[in-house]
């Protein structure tokens, strides 16, 4: 396939693609043989990634959010069993057909926007049988829709009830025992925690980092969101894939990070939704050569977002991030954060033809408009979806 | 046509309606001779309403947006013709049909989200001749849609160059007397205007609203957003349908506001581009009884947003707006701030038959989830549109 992109070339940009991926990418390409596909000077893009995301859940949390807004304190919703015990809840009482069906909703409206790859995390069982569920469904995703989904064992998200004061134990019976099964399983890309004062300190999450480095799978963390507990040294020192959130790290943490190749993941549907003020440090990400990814971070609580490009609007307005790079956030850096910038993320040769198509002028209208979606066409691996 | 709608109603609701007008609301209503259609369970809402927009206008201003984030200042962009300067001189090179092609994708966003009703300003064009052209193409966008148009004359929405220092007179010359012109021509529903530091004071803005009662006109006013310099006192005396933005109101100017039935409009989508942080006195006008608006705002520099589900959820999360207040702020209270409620925004007996139905449970939902649009069916004037 050649495809004739305005993008920001002065040209016509030409793009050769041959079963599935990028062959070529220029002007004048030799176009011998090849079905040429006229994109009538749209924008081009590469497919957009949302690397950061828990579609997969049951139940909804719009109930709580009411009660917030009419004055309930957090106390009350988790005594009525709101939070994630409700979402942890919902999730189990589903098969795993129930939570492809609830969360296919959320992936077609990611895929709407032009997105081609999407990261799914479990977390919401929190059990070792609910927590494969989880993935089960993540992975069926991709068999049901042209996406690449790319999963993460989080089952370190939080502590359920049964485990109440024992996080010890938690990590080494399930959240290690199940992902041993899990992997075994072939349903774990990555591993991934929950770092923080709510959730699990660094030494508790050091033997699960330690064990998915034996098991050679890459790691990564949501780390210093709400506070600063080392999550970011803990991530570096494993040479983590990415580290998500950070509101609060620190320089020195920008300079672990850079040293580790560990992406900084910014969230702000959840910095929106939580209200947050600390922005992260996203001078001395750019100081220190921190690759800066953005995403939906979806989840019933503190993200009910399935907008990419309202996440790169939002990353503009929230943490100044420059058109590009909020463009490189859900493109370039979205797949290093993945581990798969050799695959997916730029209009290159040997990558995946996975792109974009906007009736747009410049990336700018992408990253400025708001609740607009001026997608034409997706493509992913080379088909038109 | 009968509807079943879940809404909040233990039992399915019905909706009787004839010539596109709601006759009956209720359960086991008396279907003889009509037609049923059954909305499987959906819930129904009165269509959504935007009462505050710019939708017409020529260019756009992204190219400023990324010139701003990459640390251009305010005075550079000036300098180089951005601002409401850019848009002005490509609203003014436009036809009226080339303002109405640059304005339906705008439209046509808002209306997948179930909008029924759009109000529309002029503002841009700031000569007489291009301010008709703008409420044209507001006129004719009704034409090429299922869709209720209500228009306002914001000629008095800042100063051309060519009337720079001389505000009496281009209130006089041009948003009095292309008023007059304008209402001839049946073009005006309502007269704004923007009572600013940066644009004009009340007193300047008193021969207009003196002239628009003459006429018969009700007034509108964009009041006291970034600053308090009167608005709301001037728009209470003239008992204008609404007040929008005041951020900056007090509580004596809610108590003018409630006395003089006047609805405060609430746009959140400019409070976050602008990165706002004066909420507006949300308790105050709860305490009395104001009615609450929310619209979209849409225009190109401080609101590029079309959508209006993203600002209910914006009104809650910025302005804390409870559930009910959000969804009554887009509909049965937009109704009223366009002097339109006994013609929409409700379902009872007598109104427009204007439904949204929605794939969700609760209201809480619509509000809840950001960047989703759960919409089943759009039915204005009684047809799924
Ligand atoms: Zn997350
Ligand atoms: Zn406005």
């Amino acid at each position: 396939m050649i495809t004739d992109a305005a993008d920001l070339a002065p040209e016509p940009l030409e793009v050769l693609t041959e079963a599935g991926r990028i062959v070529a990418v220029g002007t004048a390409l030799d176009r011998d043989g090849a079905e040429v596909v006229d994109c009538g000077g749209a924008l081009m893009t590469p497919g957009l990634i949302d690397c950061h995301t828990h579609i997969v859940y049951g139940g909804d949390r719009a109930r709580e959010f009411e009660l917030r807004l009419e004055g309930a304190s957090y106390e009350q919703i988790s005594r009525e069993g709101g939070g994630i015990a409700a979402t942890m809840n919902a999730t189990r009482a589903l098969s795993v057909d129930a939570l492809v069906e609830t969360a296919l909703p959320r992936l077609d409206h990611l895929l709407a926007e032009g997105v081609s790859t999407v990261e799914v995390k479990s977390g919401y069982g929190l059990s070792i049988a609910a927590e494969l569920d989880m993935l089960r469904a993540a992975r069926k995703l991709a068999e049901l829709r042209p996406v690449r989904i790319v999963t993460s064992w989080l089952a370190a998200h939080a502590l359920p009830p049964e485990y109440r004061d024992r996080p010890d134990a938690y990590i080494r019976e399930v959240a290690i025992a199940g992902l041993d099964a899990a992997h075994a399983e072939g349903l774990v890309d990555a591993v991934d925690a929950f770092c923080e004062g709510i959730a699990f300190s660094p030494e508790e999450l050091e033997p699960l980092f330690t064990h998915a480095t034996a098991l050679g799978l890459p790691v990564k963390l949501h780390a210093e969101q709400l506070s600063r507990i080392g999550g970011v040294q803990l991530a570096a020192r494993h040479n983590a894939l990415s580290a998500d959130h950070v509101e609060y790290a620190t320089e020195a943490d920008a300079r672990a990070m850079a040293e580790a190749g560990t992406v900084a993941v910014l969230l702000p549907g959840a910095f929106y939704t939580l209200r947050e003020t600390q922005a992260p440090p996203v001078a001395a990400f750019r100081a220190h050569g921190v690759p800066m990814a953005l995403a939906t971070d979806c989840n019933p609580g503190t993200s009910p977002m399935t907008s990419l490009l309202l996440t790169m609007n939002m990353g503009a307005t929230f943490f100044r991030m420059t058109v590009p790079e909020c463009l490189a956030g859900v493109t370039t850096h979205a797949a290093t954060a993945l581990g798969l910038a050799a695959e997916t993320g730029r209009i290159a040769p040997g990558l995946s033809a996975d792109f974009a198509l906007w009736e747009a002028d410049s990336a700018a209208v992408l990253v400025n408009r708001i609740g607009f979606n001026p997608l034409k066409w997706r493509v992913f691996g080379g088909e038109v979806a």
